[in-house]
């Protein structure tokens, strides 16, 4: 059982932060919140996203799995403007996930859960640990693009650092009291391709707090909150190994 | 003869209103205004403007007709703001329309009225007509849009309806309190194609007051106003039968 | 040797004003300022820019020949607004530009500049000069564009003009008060291509005073100043020859 009110903004964002790693996904919606867990077609970058029901004008649930097409959502999603108010509920009956912006109801078809399983987002330990501004961290992303496919990320004690290109270079480099926080025990170096690494972070929004972790040839996590603090997402992408 | 001054908007709205059904079009030019008839190539979609001469700044002419080619208007049109100012004359000598914007001026070639017979708009009783604001008529065919290539307009002694698809469904009811008149003697119910209705629709600016006559597997007739009330639209469709 | 401080700005525009005519430029900086000659690559439109130093902030230049790839440079410049500010460094050790905006470091690689010879821009005297704002100039070469490949510039003691097409006709008339100086000995009259001239155009931005000089089957230079007045930009255009 789901039933919700709240603002379209509130998918307009969940769309915005899952679709750019899978467009079919399980949403896992229980009385404390709305779950989400994904992985892209190769395995290579991961999304995390709850969302708390407080996000909700009105929230009301029990354990439910709905299969989403995330283009059909986004289709009747992007008619409303963020503001707008939205209903959002799961009829048993017709199976059907009925979504209402004023006088505007689409009755949605879902996909079968059952092919979709539970994900395990692995359990990890990471050395490093930094916080900045997501504003600052895009720039670097979309600079490195223009010289290269692959991104090193390198946290030190006193430092943060994006560098890509051999030939062709760009670097950026955070001194610690460039960023928000930097902890970090011992110098950790990863590379990543910035194929996933650009598609990733159009989920994230300018004006976004950030807090990276990292290790050495290590997987990269990033996590920030959306919605006022009532929703969380993490995004983790697999290193690229070097080529010497 | 046709002299006239005004403002690029009245040719600008001319454009938009004719260009979504035809692109080569007769305007009728008579002293009590400029009159446009015009249906598209499959027979299936017309349009009706009237352009009364108090919307112009200054407006002289007696029976004239012209073969208007709107692309080549429009080229002309949209070099200028929609309040800056515009003298469209016919040089009967030249036989060409002098257009100018400012200094600068565009002799157009006119197409051959003699192949361009008058159409004949059919005299149509309807059943329900419904007013109501273009803002969420516009929206709900862009929703339909999204689930079907049909959509159905139903109007009932209390409630205007637009609905599509079958497995995705996308229904938009309004209310009589949710219009702005509502007057249907017996149930009317029609089926349209979206492809001609999202053409159509593109001619109709947001704000704008629509008047909707529907009948029972009839065409539906959409009128307006434009240019403050000194020009009137009307778009007729023809309606799909149904397939059981 | 070169070593610069100013604003984004400053290269943004460098850049588009080159570009329309380039993409691999040779700059030639000396004490006095930045300095920029080329030649489109079928030889027939022209740019030379020159920058004064007062248009940075720091500058401390001797002479040092950058053989440049505008797309590179651009790629990293847009990444800036244009009041951020930039340092642009010339590495002789390692033979890189080093462009710095905010933490972003890009290490650009050069052309070959053995290449690149210096480009003697020829000495004209033309009998016309035309004084006027860029955004009607601009509107006409638009205008023209509709109607044919050509543009005829002509120049008399008391108008300038601009007219394209023979069936279709586009003409722009300027009254020698509606300029913002004319001087013009003899009747100068020359045809151009659209393609070059619009293209060019491109690197003109609205509200600029442009000075052009004409002739009879002559070239056009058009002339104008950049950031705020700490640059100077000349196009020079060959004619076409008319065919009678």
């Amino acid at each position: 059982m789901f039933e919700s009110k709240g603002r379209v903004e509130i998918f307009k964002r969940i769309v915005e932060v899952i679709s750019v790693i899978v467009s079919e996904v399980k949403f896992n919606i229980k009385d404390d919140g709305l779950h989400i867990k994904a992985v892209d077609p190769a395995h290579v970058a991961m999304v995390e996203l709850n969302i708390n029901p407080k996000a909700f004008d009105e929230y009301s649930a029990n354990d439910t799995e709905l299969g989403i097409d995330l283009d059909k959502l986004d289709s009747m999603i992007k008619l409303g403007k963020g503001n707008d108010g939205i209903e959002v509920t799961y009829d048993e009956e017709s199976e059907r996930l009925i979504v209402k912006i004023g006088n505007l109801v689409r009755r949605m078809t879902l996909l079968d859960v059952s092919t979709m399983p539970d994900l395990k987002i692995p359990n990890l330990q990471f050395p490093a640990r930094v916080e900045l501004l997501s504003d600052d961290f895009l720039l670097g992303i979309k600079a490195a693009q223009s010289v290269s496919d692959y991104l090193v990320l390198t946290a030190e004690s006193n430092s943060f650092e994006l560098s890509a290109g051999t030939q062709e270079e760009i670097n950026q480099k955070f001194s610690k009291d460039q960023l928000l926080s930097l902890d970090c025990k011992e110098k950790a170096r990863s590379l990543f391709s910035l194929d996933y690494l650009s598609s990733m972070i159009k989920g994230i929004r300018s004006g976004e707090k950030l807090t990276i972790f990292l290790g050495n040839d290590y997987p990269v996590r990033i996590e920030f909150e959306i919605l006022d603090g009532n929703g969380y997402v993490a995004y983790l992408l697999a290193p690229r190994t070097e080529i010497e």
